[in-house]
């Protein structure tokens, strides 16, 4: 901080086990990841090539180096793992990122139904040669779990050899753990905490608001994703208590 | 694409006729639009200097060219055109245009009343040596037009000379085609496309809502416009069924 | 201009004393610094560094030299003010401003209960050594403040050396002088009118709806602030009739 102020919550050194913050990257150019670098390398801990954007950005192995050389983990998006897993191709996914040069992958069933113990095969295989995210929840209305459904196949995709497990709410943030009005599903989000461990969730959270209510609730240092990647500075000034939702909330 | 995937949409080669991108630039600096070709040239065909801002940016010139090398078409939002011909100054219009080097215009009457026949003999004179988009459609809430409108409107300007009409939708996405709630007018689409060749219309589609909603209705290749710059990636994926919303619609 | 259109509302040169635009910068790096001034200088007078960004973002010392050397004055959002002060701190504050190198500083009360008196006093202090901002409104709802509070408020603020007064309300628009749904409080904007000096306030405009409103109620040259950075030619355009919502109203 270019002042030390007291009070302020502390933040675990990079690389972490909390206190992670996911950014959701569209399509940067090679020059704008470089900006977003500059800023906050310190504050991110990973950066999401979000759904199927990998493979249409042009110096996308140069982009994936750029992020791991500032200390970052890019990964691509779960999308992407379904559309090679729709087409009955995972081999060729595992190829295609073996050879892009990331070292962490997202496994996830938000739109592809896969049965749960075959993701659960999936998310072994690759925790054998990655940090795997697993994500839990749908992005299709209609298609929501029960509360067991969530807490159990958190714990089973854990248990399989992800690193964290991903709550999913999309980069609109109105789905999964969230209501249509974007305001969060209180019970569920609780019904989890009580049987799943803190630091192993990243709660997808695109919406200040949402931020706001997790950080509240869970503390200054709870996993927060689908931040933009202009929104991580005020994210972090949140976590900090230096924006008006927190100021009084570290306070002693 | 950086991965060969099967059953992924064709999308025709640049120049096309369809499957145009339209993107709104609202005041990118001159290394913001160097950032913007690197990563999206391959995606996109027509870049609108929105509203007014090509009065009000520095460089002008520069940016214009450096769009025209990236193998895209510059042009300035017709609400320019419009202060022109408001204040009875259609020559000084060709004349500022001409100058500034572009090669393609847009003749729009979305705020300011012009006859429809006068509107049509600016297309004619102007299609001699410019590409002419036209926008049929309103800016102003209680001026709304009917089908019959529409369709004709659009049908005479493309017999005057128009390239493509667009259809109206501001840079909010709440009047012309779309209801106030940023809904498509289901009925309106229909009745327009029944009339009027599919490659020949111009969808203003400025939210994801409106993108997906088109896509799914017209095809991976329907042109759509008042695309944020930074959104032309994530729209590439929607046409591609490389994100969630259309991710199942391509597959076999 | 790039061509000088007749019936463009006059804007006074800078330095000036109204038509002022405040931006906020929530967190570039030096590189979008540069580009934001390349196209934005001319319009922009005020750049705040909002809530307490400034104190998590590097090259702090250079990014405001960067902007002063533009030609505007870069400042702390009062937020890092209150944080300050809520821990007795203002003295280290003065020594972290003095240090960072601005010449405006901000004073608030937006959440931080401050003793009206008590706040007048920082205003007077600050004034000997800074332009002073000062800031009226709540961001905390339930926390609204009556017609003669703002008032009454702004003047004494204005007495005790603040430049100009600032109307609250928040990135969002949507308290303050804003009702929930980010529509304007008419009446308030109207009565705080009849009593304070137009030049002496800066409103709160986040919104391209509030901006329009401010516009056509107070006309072109209306002080307005926390517009996003890619927002600021765009509202130049709305002060200078040339985009759609106010491109009729200037015109004779």
């Amino acid at each position: 901080m270019n002042f030390n102020l007291p009070f302020i919550p502390e933040r675990p050194e990079k690389p972490r086990q909390s206190g992670l913050t996911m950014v959701m990257d569209k399509g940067l150019s090679l020059r704008e990841a470089e900006d977003f670098c500059e800023v906050c390398t310190e504050y991110t801990d990973l950066v999401k090539l979000g759904f199927g954007t990998g493979l249409l950005t042009p110096k996308l192995k140069e982009k994936i180096k750029l992020y791991q050389q500032a200390g970052l983990k890019p990964y691509f998006g779960g999308t992407l793992f379904e559309a090679f897993v729709a087409r009955n191709m995972f081999d060729d996914y595992r190829r295609f990122i073996a050879d892009s040069g990331v070292e962490t992958v997202e496994v996830s069933d938000g739109v592809l139904p896969i049965e749960h113990g075959k993701k659960c095969g999936y998310i072994e295989s690759l925790a054998k040669d990655y940090v795997v995210l697993s994500e839990v929840g749908t992005k299709l209305k209609g298609k929501e779990i029960t509360h067991e459904q969530w807490i159990s196949w958190m714990q089973s995709e854990l248990q399989a050899g992800a690193w964290k497990v991903i709550a999913e709410a999309r980069e609109s943030g109105n789905i999964g753990i969230y209501k249509e009005d974007g305001s969060a599903d209180c019970d569920l989000v609780l019904d989890i905490r009580k049987h799943v461990n803190a630091d192993d969730i990243l709660w997808e959270a695109p919406l200040k608001s949402q931020q706001v209510w997790f950080i509240k609730l869970l503390g200054a240092n709870v996993n927060l994703g689908n931040i933009a990647n202009n929104e991580v500075i005020p994210l972090e000034t949140l976590r900090r208590g230096l924006r008006g939702d927190t100021l009084l909330n570290f306070l002693p």
